[in-house]
């Protein structure tokens, strides 16, 4: 029995998705309580990986039983586990899915959200959810953001956008849709694509940022983008405003589909 | 020197707005930084009391300086301050304001708002700050939620809406505006009032989402108001969910305005 679950998390208290020895994570928090719930070694595999302190608004993954482990309906998991999960994890949603799916490898794409604060003084309130900028940004600041992200759209090499030192894996990749939305003072930078590259939303945000205040015009990002250079492009903006928003898959690979 | 101040600060893990011996609390914490800032005794005087959990988001107050202490300009105060605040609490805005001034008889209203999630399964972006509700609402919950609201508008006896065992004060308010908003399946009470009774937002609130659920119909708040009777409206929906969103003072009553 394989299900494919939607879970949402803050991820200020955990070290990231992956599990690692002797660190509280989001896969071994979850595989925790699965198997205390199947009384069965359950499989957690995750559609990314995310860094320590970056949320999750509808993270994917697949949760395979061992073929022993008695099974329950898809739409009745999120409300059975909801008791013994902990209060900055949640599964909300649990559709089954045939054995071979893979959340990674079958994800068409994903959509990140990186959440911006700009503010002379510090908000309690996005402590830990946005990146809480006090310098001042340009008056056309969203246009020029907007503009500026129009050139990562499209099929690219996106070295210049990679953290260094990353494993040498192909950096093309495609950004069908990157805009930047402002309510208030708070701006969302919104990337969705086929794949990302490691550090990718938050270089891409701290480089918008950079647009924003004036200090990079927008059509630098085609020649910074040109140049597969990181050095050329803005800081690694902090983990705290990234959150992976949605996930897409081909509803096919679905066997059916369940309440949200 | 006397400041009007503007203040925000998540309630979770302050033991409401005024000070008490021994517990931490949003004035007790205030006064301590300001008072280390002036090297003086300050009086901080707010304009209402909040209790433990509560939050606001627009919370004003007034902070005196003695004679003999050193004042900075009220447009400096709030980044002059902001490396001693805690992570929970901000100053955001100061303004002169005449010696006179009383940051709670002054105000001519307030605005409430309580965030209601309704969810099946707790969602970890809204712990300590909304009421997470799992019981599903009807179909027309915010039509009816609005036409219950409608009642409460105007000035009324609200002993229905009023703690039991509070101060025998008069129990007439008038609310000049209530109504409810949805954003996906976040519902928002906002209540503008000339002055509120002890939990009197929180009963309404609860009283609305009797209505939202069907087990009150909405014309049934008019007679529950008429009743005076607290034991017949809606529980006191929790903290968490409150907020003070804003305090409306006469223009005239600042001696100048400062930037925000």
């Amino acid at each position: 029995m394989k299900y494919l679950c939607y879970i949402r998390y803050v991820g200020t208290h955990f070290c990231g998705f992956q599990a690692q020895k002797e660190k509280r994570t989001v896969q071994g928090a979850l595989t925790a309580v699965l198997e205390d719930f199947f009384k069965a070694s359950v499989m957690v595999t995750g559609c990314s990986r995310t860094d320590s302190g970056v949320h999750a608004d509808a993270f994917a993954l697949t949760v395979s039983l061992p073929d022993g482990a008695l099974p329950i309906p898809p739409e009745k998991l999120p409300l059975a586990i909801a008791p013994f999960m902990p209060p900055d994890l949640a599964l909300y949603r649990a559709v089954a899915v045939k054995d071979g799916f893979h959340p990674r490898y079958d994800a068409r794409a994903k959509e990140y959200r990186y959440t911006v604060l700009s503010t002379p003084v510090l908000n309690p309130f996005y402590k830990d959810r946005a990146w809480q900028v006090y310098y001042p940004f340009v008056p056309d600041a969203l246009a020029r953001m907007n503009e500026a992200a129009k050139h990562l759209c499209g099929t690219h090499d996106f070295s210049a956008f990679r953290a260094e030192g990353s494993p040498t894996r192909s950096p093309i990749r495609t950004v069908f849709d990157c805009h930047v939305e402002k309510t208030d003072d708070l701006y969302t930078v919104s990337v969705t694509g086929d794949g990302f590259l490691y550090n990718m939303v938050r270089i891409i945000t701290g480089t918008l940022l950079a647009v924003a205040t004036g200090r990079l015009d927008p059509d630098a990002v085609k020649d910074i983008l040109a140049s597969r250079n990181r050095t050329r492009a803005g800081a690694t903006a902090p983990p705290e405003g990234l959150c992976l928003a949605r996930v897409f898959y081909d509803e096919a690979d679905f066997q059916k589909e369940t309440r949200d």
